[in-house]
C-alpha cells in the first residue's frame, strides 16, 4: 500500500500517522520527493482500512497494491478448481451448458424445456422460481412451486438444477437445489452472500450491472470467507451508454478473471445481449475467450413466456446455437 | 404503448399479435407505414408485459409511452408528499438535514457527535449499525448493539434516528428506529422492499450506483404497493467513467424525481462526491435544485474512523457547511 | 416516426402539428388513446428533424423507427462490402490482420516491424506518425517523416500501409497511403468526415469512446454521403466504468454492426485492454464473434517505445498470437 | 510517480530499469516490501511516459502522484484567472450568462433573439454557424453567413459573439469572432487545439462526452502550450446510462475544476439536459455550486428551429430563468 501525502504536510504530523500505521503492525518506508512525500506501507496490508489513512489530513491519496481478496485468489491457489455438481464437472477443461426458462411457468412447461435442452446437449436446467422483476405489478415467479416443479424436472432428465434465491429466508426452500444462483441485483446483498457461506452446496455468483471485477470477486470472498469454496462466477453484461444492446457483455472480464483467480467463470450471453440473434456469436466468443461454460435461456413459447421472452431462443434456435457451441468447445479442446 | 412491427411480418401473423393483446383488455390501433407498421395499444398498459410481446417474431420494437409507476406517480397525486418524522418534516417546503456517522462506534461516539450535529442545526441522527462493506474483512458495524446506542443517542438529544437495513430478517431490530434506510446495494433487493412496504413506518431509499429513474420510481412504488407510502427518496449519485469524484452526483435527479413523483427528496453529497471538499458545494447546489433535504456524514475523528472517514467531516466543518445551508435553504423559501 | 403527445395537448394543436408535418410530404395517422395521443408518421422520415418535433409544446416524446442511415445500411445492400487494399481484400470471407508500432520511430524500426509482422503473417502494415496525444508535452509523432518511413517500409515488403489522419489540412500528405485511418477522437470531426468522403481511398473508421453504434454508423455515412463507401468500420473498446481494462471492448457490436451494415468490422484488442496478455483472447473471441480482421500493436522493443508501449506486443508474442489467430480464422472458414 | 513492480521482478532487472528512469534525470527511491517492490520517482516527471515505464516486462504498475497539467494548474497560478471580452468579464467573481439560437438562421432570427435575451440580461450571445450534426443530412448551419449575421447582430447590439469553430481550416473565418468555442466532440482535436493555441482571443472549451476532468485541462493545457491562456472551461454534461436526460450535468465538476484551476468555468444546463424544464434548476445549482457563468440556447420559435429545438427556451421563458439567476448570482455576491 502507498500512502501520497499532501505538500503541506509537516513534519510531526507525517511522524504520527506513521507510527499510528506501524500501531497496526505493518513497516513503513519514507519516500521524499521534491514536491510531494510518499509512504510505502510493508506487510500484511489486507486488513488495514484505507479510509482510515485517507481521512488524515495529511494524506492526498491512497493506492493498494496488492490484492484484497485472498481465498478467490489464483496467487494462491494456483490451479483451476472445479465446481462437481452431481457428477457435472465446471472449470479446470470441463464445459458445461446451463439452459432453460426465464421463469418456470408449470409442471409441463419445465418438464418439456428440460428434455428438449438435454436432447441439445445442455447439462443443467436452469429456471426462474423466485423472479426479481423491476416491476411489482410483473409476474413474481412461482415461488416454492417454481422448485418442486423443478425437481421433478430433474427426476425426469437427471439433469442437475440451478435456480435463483432472493433472501436468505428462503434458504430451506433451496435445500434440494443443485446451484443456488446469487443475481446481479444481489451481488452486494452481503447478508445473503455470508448465509450463503455456511452451506455446502455450488454458488453460481452473477456480476452486478456496475460492479467492477475487483468488487465481484470480493463478493465472492464474502461467500469463501464463510468456508463454501464451490462458486461459479457469471459474466452477464454490464451497464453503458450503449442501448442497442441491452447490457454490454465485457468479453474481457473472462480472461482477467481467469488470471486472478481459480474458480470457474461461465457466460450468460441471453441477459447480456437481450437479443436472440445475437446468443450465437457470444456464445461462440465467450469459449473463445476461455469461458468454463454457458447459461441460456430457452422457451417453449417465447411470445407467451411470462418474462423476459424477448431474449429467450425456441428449442430449434437452442439446437442450432448448440451446434456452433459444441464445435467451438471441442476446438478449444474443452469437454463437454 | 408503440408496438413497432418488422418489415416482414405478414398479414395473418399480426391479426395473430393483435388478437392476443385483445384478449388482455387493451384496444389495438393499426398504423400501416410504407415499410413499416405500427400497433398502438389503448387502455391500461401498465400490467401487459413488454417482454412477451418482444417476443413475438414479427415485433421489431415495443416502447412504453406511459410512466410505469402508479402509487409514486404525481400525475394522480399532484400534491408533494410531506413524511412526517416525529414532528420533524420533510416534504412539500420542510427541509431537513441529516446528520451523523458512517458507524455507529460507540455510545459515547454517537452520543457525542449526535450533540455536536445537533447544536449545528441537524434535525435528526444518522449512524450505521449494520454496514454495507465490499470485503469480508472490513468492519461490519456494531448491528444490534449499534442501534441501542442509537436509540441512547435519541433519548439525549430527542432527535428522531436513522440506520440502514440490510435484511428482512433484522426488522424486528428496527421497530424502535425512526426512519429506516434502504442502502444503494439494496435499491432492487426485491424481498427487502416487500417486507417494507408491510410497515408504517418511513423509509429513507437510496438510488443504486447503476439505476435509473424510473428504476428507482419502480423500487420505490414496490414498498408503495405493500400499503407503505411515507417514502423518501434519496440521490447519492451514480456510477460513471468519470474517477476524480468516488460517483457523479446526478443533479438533474432532484428536479426530474420533484416532476414525475410527489416523494420529498434529499441528497447525500457526502457519498456522492467522496471528498469533504465538495460536500458543501454540492450541498448548495442541491438545495439550488430544489432537493427538501440532506444527508451528510459527520465524524468527531474522522481520520480513526471505522469507516468511510475520506468523505467524513470533522463536527467544525459541518458547523461551517450549516451555515451555507440554513442561509441557502432561507433563500428557497423553505423552513428548516 | 412515432410522436407521443402530451395529455394537456388541445385538438387545435394537434391539427396545427399535424398539418406542420403534412407540409413535409409526410402522412400523418392518429391513434387516440384514453390518456394519450400518438401520431404515426409515414413516408420518407429520414429528413424529418425529430428536434423541431420535440420543441413542440404539445409532444412529449419522438421515437425514430427506421434507422437514419441508408447508405451503410445492409436493408438497402444486402451483401456484404468488400474493401479491395492493393490485392488484400477485408470483408466478404476475407480476414487481413493489420500489425505494427503505435508510433512510427524510425526508418529502421518501422523496416523491421514490418518484415517482423508480415513473416507472422500480418497483411497490412500500421504505424502512427501523426500521433493524438492527451497531453501536449507527450511525443507527437514524427508526422511527415513518418509516413515516409512507412512507405519505405511498403517498398521493402509489399505491405500496403496504414495510418492515422488528424486534419484535413494535412490530406495531401496521405496521398501515398493505403488506408487512412481515423481515431476514436475524430470519429465525429465531421470536418474531417466530409473530407475524406471526397477521397477515392478506403477508410478504416475507429469508434468514439462514448459513441453508440447508431452514432458510428451515421459517421460512416458522413463519408459515404461523400461518394466514398470504402469504409472498414473497427471496434475498439468504449469507456466504461471499469477500470480494470483501458476500454470496455464491445464484443456485441461486431455481429450487431454486420446486421445493421454491408460494411467490413475489424477489432482493435491492443487498445480495447490495454493489456498485453488479453491479446490473445480477445482476438479470438473476435474472430468467434463475426469481425472481418484484427489491428494489433507490435513494437520491437515494448518498453522503449515513444507510446502505448504498456499494450504493444514482441514480435515474438505477436507469433504467438497468430498461430491462435490462423487457427481461428480457419476454424471459422475465412480466408487470411 | 510510483512504479510497482511484479513479485517476480529480478534485483538485475530492477536495476537495469532504474538506471533507465536515472538516466533521464529522475532520481529513484527503492522500498522493498514483502511481496513487491515499489519504486518512487523523484524530481519533475511531467516528462517521464508512463507507457514506456508499464512496458517493461517487471512493471505491474505505475502511478503519478502529481497533475499532469502545468498552465492550468492552480498550484502554480494560485489567482483566478479573469477573461475580459470587450469589457465583459468571466471568473473572479464576475459572472456572464451567454444566450441564444442552437443555430443562427436567417439576419432577422439572430437580431430578434439578440435584442430578446440583451433585455433579459445576456451579456454575450452565443449562435451556431457551424453544426456538428450527428446526421449528414441534417442542417449543417449557415457556416460563413451565419457568422456574417452575428457580427450583424453584434453592431445592433453591442454584445460579444460566441460560435464554435470545427476546423482549423476556418480560424480566418473568425476572426472577428469574440469568443471560439471548441465543442464537446472536439475536445480532443489536438490539431484544433493547437491551432487555437496560437490566437490572442478567447476560447470557450466544452468537455468532451466521455473525458475525464483531468482530460479535459488537459485540451486546456494544449491551447494554453501554444500562448493563449484565455481559456473558459464549459461543463455541459457527460454520458453515462441514464437516457432520462440527454446527459449527465457532473455538478462537482465545477467546484473540482475550480480547485485544479484557476480558470473560469461556465455551465451549459441547456445541453445537459436536453429538456427546458430543467434549465432553471439546473442554472441555479450551477451557481451554487461555484459557476462563473452559464450559456443558455434561446429560440423565438424553438418548435420551427432548425436544431435542438427540444432544449431551446423561448424568449419568455428565458427572461423568467433570467430573474432565477440574477437572484441567486446576487446571493452568491457576484457580479453579474
Amino acid at each position: 500500500m502507498v500512502v501520497i501525502l499532501k505538500q503541506k504536510a509537516k513534519k510531526e504530523e507525517i511522524l504520527t500517522l506513521i507510527q499510528w500505521i506501524k500501531a497496526q503492525g505493518i513497516d513503513v518506508h519514507i519516500v521524499e520527493g521534491t514536491s510531494t512525500t510518499i509512504l510505502g506501507l510493508i506487510g500484511d496490508t489486507s486488513l488495514v482500512d484505507e479510509d482510515a489513512i485517507k481521512a488524515n489530513d495529511i494524506v492526498a491519496n491512497v493506492r493498494r497494491i496488492s490484492e484484497p481478496f485472498k481465498a478467490a485468489n489464483r496467487k494462491f491457489h494456483p490451479n483451476d478448481t472445479i465446481v462437481d455438481v452431481c457428477g457435472k464437472k465446471i472449470g479446470g477443461g470441463n464445459f458445461q451448458v446451463i439452459a432453460g426458462p426465464c421463469s418456470v411457468e408449470s409442471r409441463e412447461q419445465i418438464n418439456k424445456i428440460a428434455k428438449d435442452v438435454q436432447a441439445s446437449g445442455a447439462g443443467l436446467l436452469r429456471g426462474g422460481a423466485f423472479k426479481p422483476r423491476t416491476s411489482p405489478y410483473a409476474f413474481q415467479g412461482l415461488r416454492a412451486e417454481g422448485i418442486e416443479f423443478l425437481i421433478d424436472a430433474r427426476k425426469t432428465t437427471g439433469m442437475p438444477i440451478v435456480t435463483e434465491i432472493m433472501s436468505a429466508a428462503h434458504i430451506e426452500l433451496f435445500k434440494d437445489v443443485d446451484i443456488i444462483q446469487v443475481g446481479a441485483r444481489n451481488m452486494q446483498n452481503f447478508e445473503l452472500l455470508k448465509a450463503l457461506g455456511t452451506l455446502n452446496k455450488p454458488i453460481l455468483l452473477k456480476r452486478g450491472l456496475a460492479n467492477t471485477i475487483e468488487e465481484f470477486l470480493m463478493s465472492a470472498e464474502y461467500i469463501m470467507a464463510g468456508g463454501n469454496e464451490n462458486i461459479i462466477l457469471c459474466e452477464r453484461g454490464i451497464r453503458t451508454f450503449e442501448t442497442a444492446t441491452r447490457n454490454t457483455l465485457d468479453i474481457s472480464a473472462i480472461p482477467l478473471l481467469k488470471q486472478l483467480s481459480h474458480l470457474p467463470v461461465v457466460v450468460d450471453p441471453s441477459h447480456a445481449a437481450g437479443i436472440t440473434s445475437l446468443v450465437e456469436p457470444l456464445s461462440k466468443a465467450a469459449i473463445a475467450a476461455g469461458a468454463d461454460g454457458l447459461i441460456i435461456e430457452v422457451h417453449n413459447d417465447p411470445k407467451h413466456a411470462l418474462s423476459d421472452g424477448a431474449q429467450s431462443l425456441t428449442p430449434e434456435q437452442f439446437d442450432h446455437v448448440m451446434n456452433s457451441v459444441k464445435r467451438m468447445v471441442d476446438f478449444e479442446g474443452k469437454t463437454l
